[in-house]
């Protein structure tokens, strides 16, 4: 086992004041070890970062097509959404089309982050829904291949054919048999794996184009619709939207809660899977962005870039108080 | 220089998903380590966990005799607030007894952290004003200081007699030449100091009503007022009011931004200081409860002491998946 390594700092005047570590591996098509920080092998929950894992089996079962789902559908079900009205209206009439309700889903409500959505509740004294939960759109997903599986209700349960459906793709595509799982932020079980299974999947993602497989046709697809839809994955002002958007289409990534992030670039059949050990959000966004830069896909003046490898500290008064910087040793790896 | 050690664990079904490391000191009433995890030399921030020594010139001075503050007003300069109406009503009078308004603060605006406030702001569609500030009790503080001195009104400027005073006495309790400052939050410049100097430090306070000279009398009169007002240190549900609570007066706590947290124990004349290196607050909130408890003037088996140092995760929908727990040998130890 290697311990986790510097990935970001938090400068302050002069002083180091806090320092992230983590691990952070990149897999080629192979899914071979391309470079790693840190302990490939460290375990991990992937959190949020695999909701395209966990919405293969919507598409390679032929529940998507089915159902006649659009990409922006594709991208809501990768989707840690913001709860804006771009995202809960499309939430609300995927619900409707499938004959279902608010009350169907298993995510449990969430005050959204958008800050017009969630104003609007609160100048309404009015609860948050389930359908402003970040992952309501994976939800939508589980629903949807419930249904086309004839399948109960509580799709979230572990031994739900959903659920089991979604831990066959995932060790599938991790290469590794899951040793576990926990219960996420959102219900649904999320399984194990080590960076490498998570980054191999990612690489799998990648390559998927290539091959001619369902479950690799139902990948492209996924990822074709993250790329496409940037502001559906995430929302405005969040790091997986302007970051997409910064590398105009050419990288899908995705953010998970406890400090993983991952990427997935088709061009270069690479696939990136990062976990900060504290679990600080800071420091995956920072570390992604400069790997990204290392490898050449994101320019490293853009302001998506600055904004999150190295943005200033700026304090109550936007005075620059300090810095985040993001390990110096990821950006000049390529 | 030690690394720093397990401090607090995120635990997620039967994987520890997250890790905090940091350091931890307990400094007897001559300033010597009692107890230490990690690096008793790691240099610091103290951030807003030395409130009460930024206070101790407004004290020593006789400006706070002079203007007459109230106990309260003492606890609320050692303040983080959570912006309630407790604190923001008092802030006001605070600054209108000077002949001053909220214009007349530097620590900036801030959304306040308390649910009503804040609520009440966006359905009025008004902005945070700077007695909002977490900080702002603080300032007012510096604003009394700076009208009995006689001196000008950007009281947070490095060279400014307010700011001057407060430096040297944070080197007299700490105990050493600060090596460099940055500014904080809220525009006021924070010294540095090592993890040992900020104990010492709080060491000093816990053992200060056994002197008689001007900086222990102050010391002493603002420890008592933090004890005093556990409500206006911080606010309803925050880790500082809830722990003092729990302690019922025996004992003084404070957070700090970026993973601080100090406590002051006169009975035992002891001092604490700990930063986790990550700056989490969920850690250094698990980190100081557990050693409190540890040094036996905090129940385990309280809800407070639960609350922090061993709370279960729950999801969005109320379902525990997972805990947080302080490091075993943060408790075990005494």
């Amino acid at each position: 086992m290697t311990n986790p390594v510097p990935l970001a700092e938090i400068w302050r005047a002069d002083l180091l004041e806090s320092l992230h570590l983590g691990h952070a591996v990149v897999c080629d098509a192979a899914g071979d070890i391309v470079q790693a920080w840190g302990d490939p092998e460290a375990l991990i929950y992937p959190r949020s970062s695999c909701k395209m894992i966990q919405a293969l089996p919507l598409v390679s079962s032929g529940a998507a097509r089915a159902r006649g789902l659009s990409s922006e559908q594709l991208a809501l079900a990768c989707a840690s959404h913001n709860g804006a009205a771009i995202h809960t209206d499309r939430v609300n009439a995927w619900l409707a089309d499938l004959g279902l309700g608010d009350d169907d889903l298993r995510c449990g409500p969430q005050m959204p982050d958008d800050r017009d959505a969630r104003y609007g509740l609160i100048r309404a004294d009015a609860a948050p829904c389930q359908c402003h939960n970040n992952c309501s759109g994976k939800h939508c997903g589980f629903l949807t291949l419930s249904q086309h599986l004839g399948a109960g209700p509580e799709y979230v349960e572990i031994d739900h054919p959903v659920q089991q459906a979604v831990r066959t793709a995932f060790e599938e595509v991790t290469g590794l048999t899951s040793p576990g799982y926990g219960i996420d932020g959102c219900s649904a079980p999320n399984f194990q794996t080590t960076l490498h299974g998570l980054a191999r999947a990612m690489s799998w993602f990648a390559s998927a184009a290539a091959r001619s497989d369902a479950q690799s046709v139902a990948g492209a697809a996924l990822v074709d619709a993250m790329r496409a839809h940037p502001d559906l994955v995430a929302g405005e002002g969040r790091a997986c939207t302007e970051l997409m958007r910064a590398m105009e289409g050419r990288v899908a990534v995705k953010t998970g809660a406890e400090g993983v992030f991952v990427a997935i670039l088709p061009e270069q059949k690479l696939g990136i899977a990062l976990k900060i050990a504290d679990g600080a959000t800071r420091a995956s966004e920072a570390a992604i962005t400069a790997i990204l830069v290392g490898l050449g896909v994101l320019e490293a003046d853009h302001p998506a870039a600055i904004k999150r490898m190295a943005p200033p500290l700026l304090n109550r008064r936007n005075i620059a108080v300090g810095q985040i910087r993001a390990a110096a040793g990821l950006r000049g790896a390529f």
